[in-house]
């Protein structure tokens, strides 16, 4: 079988590997109808993450059941499913509680070895994926979707269900104002949730004529192309002149919360969902005096996937057209040369 | 009249000032019937923030209005009413959302001039004091309450309200697990609160046989006397493993920031009010794999005042107990003595 292999910053290619296999029980092995390529993906592949040997990549897919181990019990051969960016058993108390992320037989696709056991974990852009703790993990559909509707099940698997965290951290509710800082595929995302969480006022900050345009239908009302204090001044003029009350950001630069917080209403929340670069530099000195919180972190995007699937089903919301380039898994390296020029907002991989 | 005046590091007096005037229509001047010391006083009283020139300081008080400006509509001459430790007018888009504490007409007493208008603000351990914004700021009873109801009602001026606030923001829910760092009258306050939202387990970290006691009298199921690391890890042992749901910070060290992260589930929130003193020390890499949240700041008082004042009047909760030593108004540098050595948990003071 196929798989992406990154070498070495920008690097990166579809290499002959040895098949997936079960290794444990609780194994599945899912063939994949489609995978992509994530902003996160991009800090190993420009080197600012370190890569010292070949590692297996990609934490996004969706595909069909080839085969289980001996103690799967919910997914059989055959069906569709959809995998979330992290594994997880579904029955430990953190998974309990929601946070699939922190579960404690659970692991990030395509980031080495198993946290617990240290057996190897495959990257997702592949043909073939071993899934740990199946029962767990996968989401299946009671049916093969339409091939026009792959595309937004896979943001499932990540980039939707971390916009609806991020939303869910800024506690959105119906007749929120918003701001979104970030108009990458994330961004995009948490536009969407926000509008589907009932928000009356969301304000992206973008400076890309095409993104600004998806992010309006997605549900933006307003957009704002400065960025730091005039992009936090800008924002507080649209809104009531104090600010949103629920503020996603949806970057992860210290520039970029710095930006979030200058931008929420004293007593509103930054959710924040960009993985962090640098430390966040956040000040509790200057937070107090306003009341502005920050909760968020990565996206138990398992949590989600049974609240948000039927809205991408039935096509009340559409946030697969974050997806703006297709390439075959073949063209990885043009998928990335792609993402990293920012010549699409992301990329899908199609084995 | 008299007021107290701090002219330095421990160097606190009663000394006989101006009266008290109305100097804006929106004023009333009420006779205090109680102030007391706040452990954020002990912090110009200790010169680790330094007092310039002789300041008059104290921000909680009840008392009787003596007098009101032609504006003032809600309180009459006579009526018992509480003072939150922030004024503000209730009318502005902050006071709108419930964050009185960022009021546009707003300000602390006993800080210095108000930071709207420049104009001297009074301190509340004194005879009489100036209120700002009366209809704003002031809650009125019904009648003149019984003398022993005068400790816990004092309370809702600002202890207990900030331990309500740090309640909240923890996101204390009925069966929630909890954690609160610091012993003293808020962290005491923030058991009581916390018990009175629902909360199952308070484990409250202490290592003072007095506090310990009375934290249990107020709700707190479990104490533990470690702290910083140590401290978590006990904590944890008691609850699942994995930590509290809600933790309360009372303190505001980087010290006890960092334990209440430490001791907060993943997937739960730290709901802060301790002054911060340095920044905070947050990490954001951190917080993000464990989904850690951070929010609270300065208590709105004024907001929770009308939802807790039912349960102090009837009797459910008895905060007035953190008060533990009263003091004549002349005693003051007694009384800031008690609370800088510790021999007080929280010191009243009778004008």
């Amino acid at each position: 079988m196929h798989a992406t292999v990154l070498h070495g910053p920008r690097d990166i290619r579809l290499e002959q590997v040895d098949d997936a296999t079960l290794v444990e029980p609780t194994d599945a092995i899912v063939r994949v109808v489609a995978a992509c390529v994530c902003g996160s993906d991009l800090w190993p592949y420009r080197g600012v993450k370190p890569t010292p040997e070949p590692t297996r990549i990609g934490h996004e897919l969706v595909g069909i059941v080839e085969e289980v181990g001996a103690d799967v019990r919910t997914v059989r051969p055959g069906r569709f499913v959809i995998a979330p960016f992290v594994f997880s058993d579904g029955t430990c108390v953190h998974c309990a509680h929601g946070i699939h992320t922190s579960c404690v037989a659970g692991g990030v696709f395509g980031t080495g070895p198993s946290r617990s056991t240290g057996r190897p974990i495959d990257g997702c852009q592949a043909e073939y994926v071993t899934i740990p703790q199946a029962d767990g993990t996968l989401v299946a559909l009671d049916e093969v979707p339409d091939d026009h509707l792959v595309p937004g099940l896979l943001t499932l698997s990540d980039v939707l269900a971390t916009g609806h965290h991020a939303a869910l951290a800024a506690r959105v509710t119906a007749g929120a104002t918003v701001a979104v800082v970030g108009d990458g595929a994330v961004g995009l995302s948490g536009v969407i949730a926000a509008k589907r969480l009932g928000a009356e006022r969301i304000v992206v900050f973008s400076r890309h004529a095409d993104r600004q345009a998806l992010a309006r239908e997605f549900g933006a009302t307003d957009v704002v192309e400065s960025r730091g204090r005039d992009g936090a001044r800008e924002l507080k003029e649209l809104l009531d002149g104090i600010g949103a009350d629920g503020v996603l950001e949806c970057v992860g630069t210290e520039e970029s919360m710095a930006q979030a917080i200058a931008s929420t209403r004293p007593g509103g929340m930054v959710g924040y969902v960009g993985v962090p670069h640098g430390d966040g530099g956040l000040s509790l000195q200057r937070m107090f005096g306003t009341n502005v919180g920050v909760a968020g972190g990565v996206a138990p995007a398992r949590a989600y996937i049974p609240e948000l699937l039927p809205d991408v089903l039935d096509g009340t919301i559409d946030p697969g057209r974050v997806f703006d380039r297709t390439f075959a898994l073949a063209d990885v390296a043009d998928a990335y040369r792609a993402m990293d020029e920012r010549t699409a907002i992301k990329a899908l991989l199609r084995p």
